[in-house]
């Protein structure tokens, strides 16, 4: 079955972009020290580990979530996921690509604002909205006040919720103050893979039971993820080997220190983000790391173009285009009088934006920025699924040369633990 | 009258973060050779240059849209604003201080999308919606393609929509295509000035209409935006001076070469999407700049925190704290039976993000990473305001430090061209 996607990586190289680019000695070499790592992989999966590339070959876990999200959609109007970080990242990316009638169905509490929270739920009918409480540790401070909130306002109503029936709750098994609460208040209870951690958790429930309350295939999200690993697992140099070589190499030896993943799909909007929580807090430890900026095309040509053109010159380039895309409003003829508009007669909005990233591509270029190409045939479960599944694999490889681990953020906890500390000393 | 902030820069000194923070020699030296540039602004605003910092403490000027605004609000339920980057983001940054149901008078369709685009078309009650058109060049490919569209739309309607009525153009004045455009269909036009750039055009009518149609008090805005702007004019190191020295002396002499905006309320998401803008374009050029980074507390320290604290020591931090923040919900104390989850009992939403704000900046000094801190009273149309002047000044002293000048984005030029060329080409 024909790849979800292309992966064009010629212009990272120093035959295409000269010093910009890497040599292709010490891309060889990298190469060479990565492929152990997908050894590893290989192995620890055969043995059952690393279930979040597991769970693309799955089939057999989806009845829970796809009855509960079938009900959901029927009888409510509306589901407030609440989460952050990976619990909330990976359903917005897939979401994003549902119709905006079935997107609206979703509303994702992912930030803790005091004023913005009381605006979503005065914005909720009560009897109308489920709420899917998402913590992997059940202890994530924000979740939990976002849910003690929404508890307040469901008592508070005319008719005070039946809260089993207005409540999901996933969290991992074992004792936790979220579990806890579940079980106290009786709320239904779903169980997030210890083993699975929230950034990675995508192709779990975490991801897939938004995805299904959005109406979309999830089977075939799994199935394009699967494409790539096989493929990744098959092949010499895969090409989340050869982007992790990549972006390891033009850090150490060019600088290029930043890494921007810029589609031209606002539907993708999201996925950058995604991408941007999923390097950042793997790969960045023990001083290393390449940072990750999330962009979108064209927007950003009109805000951060400039910069990435002449400014210092330490950042590579991810530019994702769709070959199909929705050409959405044609540009009628007609209506264009004026010969200086001439080139914009008879194109339609997707085409125009076609041919907008094809220009940065070749701007970028041509000052020496090394820039990698991933060309989606179209943008669709399958090939979502597909960029999931590469995405983490280029990640895990990466940590791999980096010398690092890329599970766990063992920094943070310090910031987390004065929270509870200040909070508490009131 | 008071500031509408205070600005602490002791942690991004090396007294403070130590060898992550400037040197205070090279600080000094840095803020000297700033004052001429601050001398500078003042005298070119004495002969009536630099519209965009003399708008401040202009009040002649706003009646036209302060009347099309109230009409606008009266006779539509939906604005939407056809622009990109400048035309749109001071907009939005301004606009989202607004209470939700005056948001959502407004949308911005600052992407080109195909699929987006129609949705957004499907979505507008065509007799209800009113289309502001904004392109200081007149040119901007993006917005044209969506003015086409919805002209498209407009005459496909079963009651085709009286173009004068919906549509509003706001360009610079002389002629360009848009201009010609609204001359053709006789749509009212309102004038861009042609020396305010898009990026600092937030305290003119591109940035105020919006504000305007979402009800705020924009004569406010310029009033705090004097504010800052009076003091910094009055004083030897005024806070905007101390931030640029900073920001361009911890690149140069520490590496710092990327500065994260950090602001702690989700009303503020898209004034670090504006400053990101307003600093890139203005200060990389030449090789020169420092990366902007936009970001947003809490929710990020779900995605980028371990990444900030424990990757590379390349990023200084400008984090950006309400002092009486909108509460919103209470954590009830009643719902609250776990005794580890009693740090929560009686807290509002608002002062959690308040406490993980300060325990955020803690840990980022604590672990040596230069740190600014903004500390606004409240979050409103004056503070805003002030915030804008604020950044602005920052942005223009940073670039006579850099030896560059902040106008201009000369790099996007070949982009936009090819992009022409290739449509043109078909």
């Amino acid at each position: 079955m024909a790849q979800p996607f292309d992966h064009y990586i010629d212009a990272c190289l120093e035959a295409t972009v000269s010093d910009g680019g890497l040599r292709e000695d010490s891309f060889r070499s990298l190469i060479e020290r990565g492929r152990p790592a997908l050894r590893e992989i290989r192995g620890e999966l055969a043995r059952g580990g690393l279930p979040h590339f597991g769970l693309a070959s799955r089939r057999d876990d989806l009845r829970v979530i796809e009855s509960l999200a079938m009900r959901l959609r029927e009888d409510f109007r509306r589901v407030v996921i609440l989460g952050t970080g990976g619990s909330s990242l990976g359903g917005q990316a897939l979401v994003a690509i549902a119709p905006a009638a079935e997107r609206r169905r979703l509303v994702f509490a992912d930030n803790l604002d005091g004023g913005g929270f009381a605006e979503l739920l005065a914005d909720c009918e009560p009897a109308r909205t489920h709420f899917v409480v998402i913590s992997k540790s059940g202890s994530t401070t924000e979740t939990l006040a976002q849910t003690f909130a929404v508890l307040d306002w469901a008592r508070r109503q005319k008719r005070p919720l039946d809260l089993p029936r207005h409540f999901t709750v996933i969290t991992e098994p074992g004792d936790n103050p979220l579990r806890r609460l579940a079980d106290r208040l009786r709320l239904p209870l779903l169980d997030h893979d210890p083993e699975v951690g929230g950034r990675f958790s995508v192709l779990s429930l975490v991801g897939l039971l938004p995805g299904l309350i959005a109406g979309l295939d999830v089977m075939a999200v799994r199935k394009g993820a699967a494409l790539v690993f096989e493929r990744a697992i098959a092949e010499e140099d895969p090409a989340p080997l050869a982007a992790a070589a990549l972006a390891v190499g033009l850090a150490r030896e060019r600088g290029r220190t930043q890494q921007v993943i810029l589609p031209y799909a606002g539907a993708l909007e999201r996925f950058a983000q995604w991408h941007r929580q999923l390097w950042a807090e793997s790969l960045g430890k023990n001083g290393r790391g390449v940072t990750p900026v999330a962009a979108l095309g064209p927007v950003d040509q009109h805000s951060q173009l400039q910069l990435w053109l002449d400014g210092p010159a330490d950042k590579s380039f991810t530019v994702i285009t769709v070959a199909e895309p929705e050409p959405g409003p044609m540009i009628e003829p007609d209506l264009i009088q004026d010969p200086d508009l001439g080139y914009l007669s008879g194109q339609s909005l997707g085409a125009i934006v076609k041919i907008q990233a094809r220009a940065t591509i070749e701007t970028l270029v041509d000052r020496g920025h090394p820039t990698r190409m991933i060309r989606l045939q179209r943008l669709d479960e399958r090939t979502l699924g597909g960029l999931f599944m590469h995405f983490m694999l280029e990640t895990v490889l990466a940590a791999h040369l980096l010398g690092i681990s890329a599970y766990g953020q063992p920094a943070v906890e310090s910031s987390k633990k004065l929270t509870k500390q200040y909070l508490a000393a009131g």
